[in-house]
């Protein structure tokens, strides 16, 4: 017996479409619905024969959903909630895949019935490549999905509910880890790790395009100097992003001007010849590289293994 | 028949070594002596079997050799041309690999023998490890290689000298794409593509692991939202850096002045809810990626393949 019998997807974009293949692979449920506002894409995912059953209207697919994944940029999760809420069956499970989370149970909290449960979720695993083709099931694969039930405490925690040890199953049925912590605690460590991190490598690629002295070619020529890896994260899909730096505001503007006062104290120890400075904070930075890897979140291979270096 | 009789490779690290497999591989020299002042590195370089000829002083193998190349930190290169340059033979070619090409060039003509030929080069090719271990015969492959012969003019760019011609086969023979301009066009480019990319990276890993709020170990555990990225640049050489960042001081510095400005446009943009603004800027980002491909210069697989996507 699968863990749900009925899921609904809605969005179909690289999560979504990951999400109803990794389903599928794992069986993890019986039936799987997919609904996109978009009706190219919904041909697409029609295409691709990843879904039972679509729609362009996610409120006709809902009613008979025991697990409703919302996998939509966050602006539009309140709104499509609101939409479908009437039709949700009793004891239905809300969740979904935001990239921010305080946002998220703000917009959705007015309209849910008491008899629905809402258990927001975050996989912390993607790829710069948008759309129903992007998708692939091993997507989750030993990469942290995060939880974030309704009044979670983070100093002195809850066990799980069943419902929420069942939507953990699913997680962790598609390869994940999962971990739980409260919204509040997940904007702040997102915006850390995941947030800043794409403002800043959006705002490099888009200074670079911009310089007058030096020409787009030589950018894209020299690139492999360092730039070209900030450019698969600034590649990534501009709503998405947009919606995530406008609702989780607080915590990305606050690291951002954390980052800038750290820049100009590294640009002052420039300007005044401060070489010991130097060496002390790029020395620092080395070992949490080689805990990532360690912890299995990156590969060890030199430049991401993609020089493939062989010697003859 | 080799195009050198003999080199000599003075500083073993990543990229020395890596020059002395290539060439071994390639067949572009007769006979490979490498020096280092660490014995240490000496002692690896000769487990490692890639010479023909070791030493601590890289003067006692100076004497013979046709292309001396200097592949240390750039803080250093003006000292050792000093130290070999009573030493080396009418006719002899001196080049380097180092990140900056104005600070080398000023660092070396006082003591410049006008029967030795100078022609400054840059590899734009390495990876985050170093030492003489992380080297390999095929790191230059399809990377880039400047050359900034004195007096090059990029207006009115002139023909190479046999000499020049001949130091570009070598790298050619590598594998290299080989472009020439002057040493202020390299310093103002590499500036963009790769010194402040590193600055950035550096600084954002910095600023994260100081972070009193977040733990290190929620740093590495959420790392694949895409901070891992940053680490990878952030585990380079810091002594290397610390010298290119000196050394290319006024270029770097004015894009991270650039690069704050555009930064804090962007700040107002999210404080000010200018969603519009936002998508416009992220849109435009993402064709220099598609680019990058195109030219061969990083992979088209999403995550650099390193999730090695699949479905089952």
């Amino acid at each position: 017996m699968s863990l749900y019998s009925h899921i609904l997807i809605i969005g179909c974009g690289l999560i979504g479409s990951s999400v109803a293949r990794a389903a599928r692979a794992y069986s993890l449920a019986d039936t799987i619905a997919m609904a996109d506002a978009d009706a190219d894409v919904i041909a697409q995912v029609k295409a691709l024969g990843i879904a039972d059953s679509v729609s362009t209207d996610a409120r006709r697919l809902a009613a008979k959903a025991d697990l409703i994944l919302l996998c939509t940029p966050v602006g539009v999760m309140g709104e499509i909630a609101a939409h479908i809420m009437p039709v949700l069956k009793t004891g239905a499970v809300l969740s979904d895949v935001g990239s921010v989370k305080g946002a998220v149970i703000d917009a959705i909290t007015p309209s849910l019935r008491g008899d629905v449960h809402f258990i927001p979720g975050h996989p912390i695993a993607g790829t710069e490549n948008s759309g129903p083709e992007a998708g692939f099931s091993s997507l989750f694969n030993e990469r942290y999905c995060i939880l974030t039930p309704p009044g979670f405490d983070d100093e002195t925690p809850a066990e799980l509910s069943d419902i929420a040890l069942n939507l953990q199953k699913f997680w962790q049925g598609m390869g994940s880890i999962v971990a739980v912590m409260s919204a509040s605690r997940h904007d702040k460590v997102l915006a850390t790790t995941s947030h800043v991190p794409h403002l800043l490598a959006f705002t490099l690629v888009s200074t670079a395009v911009d310089m007058e002295r030096v020409t787009n070619n030589d950018v894209v020529k020299y690139s492999a100097g360092g730039f070209r890896d900030f450019t698969r994260i600034a590649a990534s899909d501009p709503i998405m992003w947009r919606d995530i730096f406008l609702s989780n505001k607080t915590a990305v503007l606050e690291i951002v001007d954390r980052y800038i006062e750290d820049l100009s104290a590294i640009k002052r120890a420039i300007r005044w010849d401060e070489g010991d400075e130097l060496v002390e904070k790029f020395s620092k930075t080395r070992n949490i590289r080689r805990d990532i890897i360690k912890a299995g979140q990156d590969i060890s291979a030199p430049n991401f293994g993609r020089d493939e270096p062989s010697d003859i």
